[in-house]
Order: structure tokens, then C-alpha cells, then sequence
């Protein structure tokens, strides 16, 4: 990165902005303590937000989904390419066209189903992450901005889609 | 998808660990300079990665739409409660039930039409995002996972869709 960014107009007016410093605003409890290769559709989890930011989730609980930004905190290396899942029979592809824990900024993001809020205290269902992941932002799911109808996709997502495990 | 797979406990290991440190892993350059309040939805702008990364961008072009996360290096302050798009008009709500810059953690996530990839540089189509803006993450948007097809959203967002300046 440094090479790049020292070139580009941003970085000159900022020649310090290398680096984004970001503090979890809470914190995910789940049943599940591991990570695991499993359909996490079902799997009803809760977000504890700290409670500096109560004022900060009012009416949060008028949209039914919400965007979930979340720090794979025992995601560890960098894997330029992969086969995605870890399945060999599907083709080896660049970390930015999966969605691979192994990048450079190991954040991850999920929409799920917003159950309930209770103050701080979000119940979601549907959300991939494991007991004490730490959350980067909570944002609604708004479709105007967030729905795509007709989304093409690799032909590696089909077969994924066709064999799921 | 599985979000996390076999790493070693890192958080478990550093419980306190209250920063996470990003770095970016390109720039966007538009001829947009200054943010507005505008329609992006023809907006076409170029998302330079850093060529350290070039190799994890291959097959990302298989993908018509990609989510793009961006920091918003020019957001000054947190505003726990907000009036969407400044609107008067429209109700106090919490900054996480809005997509407004003053956040905690100023990321911001959108989802865009990827017209080209051609190496490291991506063109794409509605990134609400002006020259220079830190790219984060890009992700490839996958409709089994990221399409919600019946989801309610708050009353104001129907207001703000229906007096549309």
C-alpha cells in the first residue's frame, strides 16, 4: 500500500491517514464458540451493544433486517487465492471474489433477521459469527439501496448452491 | 458463508483487544470532489486496488455487482441521533437504524454494478463515493446470501423515497 497511496492526491494532503484505527461498538453472543462449516440460517444469536450507544439504535427495530459489519478475530494470514470453501473441486479464485475470511482487512459482513430489540440487546437469527466476535457497525437494510433483483454471478456459486453439503 | 474457519483464538487470547487497525487496500477516483446530497445511481467511477493485491482480484469480474466498504475519511464527529438526510421533516432516529456518516466507525457500504475489471482497476456504476475515499474491503455480492426479498423498513424511508428531491 504505502508506495500507492504516497502517489495519490488524498494521501498527499493526509500523508499520515495509513492507518484506520476502528473500536468494536459491541460484542456477539452465540451458543456457537467455534467456527464451523454449517448453515447458520436458523442459528439465533444476540448482539450486546455497548450501552454509550443506546440513544444511537432508536427505532432501529422498525426494519426487519438489518447489515451486520463484524471482525473475524481469529481469521490469521492472508490467502490471495482460494478455492472457495476449501472445496478443491471449485475453481481457484482471487479472495475479493469470495468471501473468505483470509483478506487483507478480515471484515466480515451479514444481513440477517432482526428479532427483537431490548435497549442494547439485539436478537438476530441468521448471523455467521461465533460467541465473542467483536461488531465494527450495525446498519439497516434499506431495499432501495441494498437490493439487487437480477444479480449475476460466478458459475462456481451455482455449483456451490447445487452441492451444498 | 461460514464466516470464520480453522484459525487459532486470537480473541479469546486478547479479550481486552479494544482496536482493530485497518489499512486500505485501494483508493476510488471520481470526478466527484465534494460530497453532495445527489443521485449516484449513474455515477461511474474507477476503484484503484493496490497492486500488492492484484492476484486476489481474479474471477471478481464473474460478479455483475460487488459490495464495496469504504471509510469516510472526511466524517468529522459522531451524531448519536440524527434526522435522516438532514431532513427536518423526518423523525430523530438512531445512527444505526440510519446510513449517516457520523458513526462510531465511519465505514460505509455500498452496493454497486461492476462494469469492468481490467487488472487492478475496477469501473464501476452508483458508488456514492468521492475522489480519494479509502477503499476498505470489496466483496462480491452474492444473492443467496445478501438479497433479502421481503423486508420492512422503517416508515421514514418511504417518505424519503415518495418526496424525493
Amino acid at each position: 500500500m504505502t508506495a500507492v497511496m504516497k502517489t495519490v492526491g488524498y494521501a498527499h494532503r493526509h500523508p499520515k491517514r495509513k492507518q484506520i484505527t476502528f473500536r468494536p461498538i459491541g460484542i456477539i453472543r452465540s451458543a456457537l464458540r467455534e467456527p464451523e462449516n454449517r448453515d447458520w440460517d436458523d442459528v439465533v444469536s444476540e448482539i450486546r451493544i455497548d450501552r454509550k450507544w443506546a440513544e444511537g439504535l432508536k427505532g432501529l427495530e422498525d426494519f426487519s433486517h438489518i447489515i451486520v459489519l463484524f471482525y473475524l478475530s481469529r481469521s490469521i494470514g492472508i490467502r490471495l487465492q482460494t478455492h472457495p470453501k476449501g472445496r478443491e473441486d471449485l475453481p481457484l479464485v482471487g479472495m475479493f471474489a469470495t468471501r473468505s475470511p483470509h483478506r487483507p482487512n478480515p471484515i466480515a459482513l451479514t444481513i440477517c433477521r432482526l428479532l427483537k430489540r431490548k435497549g442494547t440487546r439485539l436478537t438476530v437469527k441468521g448471523l455467521d459469527a461465533i460467541d465473542g466476535t467483536p461488531v465494527i457497525d450495525i446498519k439497516p437494510y434499506i431495499p432501495d439501496n441494498d437490493l439487487v433483483k437480477r444479480a449475476r454471478v460466478a458459475k462456481w456459486i451455482h455449483r456451490l448452491r447445487s452441492n451444498r453439503v
